[in-house]
């Protein structure tokens, strides 16, 4: 079906492309098709938050995934130089393939790029990490409601917590949560769904009681949208995938390379393919 | 190994029989040669409540168990006027094999006896429900703690909820809940580990705030022993096998025979054989 020019959104290449299929998303947003927000691409597949680091980096923090796995699920590390992830997407080439990179130096913010080909070297080495949107997906097939989901102008409310995670080399920090509310009896619905997505951060490492970990008021986002919780509802608080990013940070390599928030890389892998259990 | 017989505990039998296996507890318990609870025999084996009722009764309790599984999780029934449960024990008699039954006529309690066989009839069928007892050790062998187990004299606090089961024909009424309070993490562990067993009772139907089910005071237990809940604890809330024992008999059947309260039906299935997942 095809539509006159005039009338196609603005964000709609001129080629159609198949936003469902996540090798034609990647060759959309390769060919420079694509430059927003991947939410809504490739729906049921899994979605990665990248971290490139110099390999004299890398195996600190392979280490440093390896003893907090619910803040930084390592789904697949590359080989030194080698810019594809074959467990996650045949053809698919980390430099090339998110809409947009964002570049620390020194642990600095520096700018945004959609292409990090002139970047790439012979001694980087790319972590995908499980995300959750891949559990949220589940939590909504099972009928739970997600204010961000109902409103995609909402971010999702995060928070540094007082929990600090297991240090490895030079990487070290306090863990970031995310927080979604619940009524109880789908709070525990909630725990038992995501329990099953541990390499998606997995179960909760709270409910109630946001004292506890250090919270001060919940009701005041670290990072995202403030949170309305209701008086029936509980808040749960999940391990974030912004942690490994301030951790990174804090540790102040020379180079690493991330995704833009919410410019994640779209994989082959399917949700479901990742439940356990 | 034998101990001169002035020093043999009152409630050892003078012959020996192995209380970690499950034949020899039934036998035993046939033989009249224990009469008291069973929570501390055949450890890791379920045990399981009883009710039996006349088979005018029989087909609406089955209903009633298959639509209320977390107050009501039905292990086995029997065939009307056939003491055996196959599926839970070979060589097990339910009019002999559990050390105290309790005697309901019209609704009424009447005489707790030590067995029924003079009261058997071929038109009974007894029905085996699971019991909280598997899913705590599962809870304690993940290194949680339970107050009534670090102190055996403590009764679990159970309460009357707000929560109306599902009716079948003349059984209805509202959800009796057991409490358990744990931190939060263990809170969510907890909830992960009695989600592998939906058929002694599974995943707590409810977490904080005890209010939103008609708990008015949790403080005050209804029936078992008043709770302690530290201030960084949460009340986690199981279906309770007390419901089907008050929904029976609010149903005043003219004969309705269940365990008595801690002398429970030892059966040979292994607590981990029920974990699902």
């Amino acid at each position: 079906m095809s539509a006159p020019a005039a009338r196609r959104p603005e964000s709609e290449p001129a080629t159609g492309w198949d936003r469902s299929d996540p090798v034609a998303v990647r060759r959309a947003i390769r060919a420079g098709a694509h430059r927003g927000q991947t939410g809504t691409l490739a729906p049921g597949h899994v979605q990665a938050n990248l971290a490139i680091l110099p390999r004299d980096y890398a195996e600190e923090f392979a280490r440093f995934c390896q003893r907090n796995p619910k803040p930084c699920p390592l789904l697949e590390m590359s080989e030194p130089g080698d810019p594809r992830l074959p467990g996650l997407g045949s053809n698919l080439d980390v430099r090339t393939d998110l809409p947009s990179y964002r570049v620390f130096r020194d642990g600095e913010r520096m700018e945004d790029v959609p292409d990090i080909t002139d970047l790439w070297r012979d001694d980087l080495v790319a972590f995908a990490l499980g995300c959750s949107y891949s559990f949220e997906e589940a939590l909504i097939d099972a009928g739970l409601r997600l204010a961000h989901w109902d409103d995609p102008s909402l971010v999702v409310p995060m928070y540094l917590t007082g929990i600090e995670c297991e240090p490895a080399g030079r990487f070290r920090g306090r863990m970031v949560v995310s927080m979604r509310p619940f009524a109880p009896a789908e709070a525990i619905k909630a725990i038992q769904i995501t329990s099953r997505y541990p390499r998606v951060h997995g179960a909760p490492v709270h409910i109630g009681k946001p004292e506890l970990i250090g919270i001060e008021d919940v009701t005041q986002a670290w990072q995202g949208d403030d949170p309305a919780i209701g008086p029936g509802e509980l808040p749960l608080f999940w391990a974030c995938g912004v942690t490994p990013q301030s951790v990174v940070a804090a540790a102040r390599p020379p180079l690493c390379i991330t995704h833009t928030p919410a410019h994640m890389l779209v994989t082959d892998v399917r949700n479901a393919a990742l439940a356990v259990g």
